[in-house]
């Protein structure tokens, strides 16, 4: 998917909206715990359930390798039915993964050729090679961590790393050597709005996947104030507030409620920059 | 695994060889192709014919991750096997992890729990709350990215982060407040030997995983000079200059050949020390 389409996919469902699909077994509805597949059959609910009101799916790594083989396997199921009934939606996983050259080409075939996912996060720690080969890939893209929603993030991505410029702003402006906007997008986190301006001096033109809205504390607004551009340029991602609205049978009908909720405010930004 | 234990296999074994297990298929001996587990058989042979001359085995995960619900199969069965056959060996799973809190709490339990190696490696970009939920595992390990092989970590491991240091710096120092020589470890490059002296002035009792000895051509006899300790604080990896020594059914044969060379080199290398 090119940003040309991810922007087509904005403009039609009136949405910036991406769902994390972060399900945990012990936060799980009772009625689902003792089946065989329990965390893909929630994924399968949430994604019948919110599909029209999202642009992008992210499912995160962890939740799934925590379970082992199993995890690996609903993993599987959930991208492959994403990509069936609703091929349109980006599907981004969020592994944050950087390791020496060699090995991030087993990574990024892992993602791109394995799970056929369409995205997926890396952290920039190890630099250039450690990018590079997820970028080998046509119509796929590399979301790379610059400034995160973490309070950790405090610890490293602030150092002044010279030239009146933090680390988060030298991997930005270092990563313009390695892509493009057609094959880059990077994580900043939702609670760093005011920061969104420096993001935007320098990648303008870049989509922006924007954790942290929701249960970490993010305001949609200010987000948008600060990081949207002309092609809207953001994701926005939503996990425990939309999967987690209900614990009951009706989970995935509270679900879409939180969602629909989102989606309204998006679609009235839109609006009201003219995007739709 | 305590540091003490660790030493001892290290007196013991006169070894502080750690061997990666990090197979492709596309390497592998042909006769071993077509089998139901081919990377699980490879280990199998490889971690027999080494077990005596080494203190570590480390898996990266990327390998196996690749091959999906098969490779996570193949990690769970090559740690067992290690862990039955070879209760003393440390299994380092190479995974770089790192994420918020919420999800790092999740890579631990994978890593620790689910799989039971004894350390993981874990990437700092994200700061202590991707960090500290490693450290609740007791007589579990971090292994911290600090300075690594490749060409990328000039990118951004050696930026001035200000006080005369650099990143890679920081991030040593910064992470004394999180762990200590009893549960975190650091990766630093073979090929980066003569930093070993600066790493040492700030983490001189914690052991150091050295990646880059063979294949990336890190120089063994430097890397001792510069960053062994009196507790050795070494585990030097190896991982294609011995499981591909060979590529025919004396596969096996040849990598405890490889094996055996280094580990001579460090049993005098520990012995002109007074170590053993």
């Amino acid at each position: 998917m090119n940003a040309e389409q991810l922007f087509d996919q904005v403009k039609k469902k009136q949405s910036f909206l991406c769902v994390g699909l972060d399900g945990e077994l012990a936060k799980l509805p009772d009625h689902l715990r003792d089946i065989e597949f329990p965390l893909f059959e929630f994924n399968r609910q949430i994604i019948d359930a919110t599909h029209d009101l999202v642009i992008a799916f992210k499912p995160n790594i962890a939740f799934y390798e925590c379970l082992g083989t199993s995890g690996w396997q609903q993993l599987e199921f959930t991208v492959q039915y994403i990509r069936k009934h609703y091929p349109d939606i980006l599907i981004i996983a969020d592994a944050k993964r950087g390791d020496i050259g060699n090995t991030a080409t087993k990574y990024a075939a892992t993602f791109f050729r394995h799970l056929n996912c369409d995205a997926v996060t890396v952290a920039p720690y190890m630099g250039s090679d450690s990018v590079l080969p997820f970028l080998e890939y046509p119509g796929k893209w590399v979301v790379l961590l610059a400034l995160t929603s973490n309070q950790g993030a405090d610890d490293f991505q602030f150092l002044n790393t010279g030239n009146h410029e933090r680390l988060f702003e030298t991997v930005l402006r270092k990563s313009l050597q390695w892509g493009n906007s057609e094959n880059m997008m990077y994580v900043v986190g939702a609670n760093r709005a005011s920061l969104l301006l420096k993001v935007r001096e320098i990648v303008p033109d870049h989509f922006l996947l924007i954790p942290g809205i929701g249960a970490q504390g993010g305001d949609l607004s200010e987000v948008t104030e600060y990081g949207m551009n002309s092609q809207c340029g953001l994701i926005v991602n939503s996990s425990r507030a939309i999967i987690y609205a209900d614990s009951t049978i009706r989970f995935s009908a509270a679900a879409r409620e939180n969602a629909l909720a989102v989606q309204q405010q998006m679609s009235s930004i839109l609006k009201d920059r003219g995007m739709v």
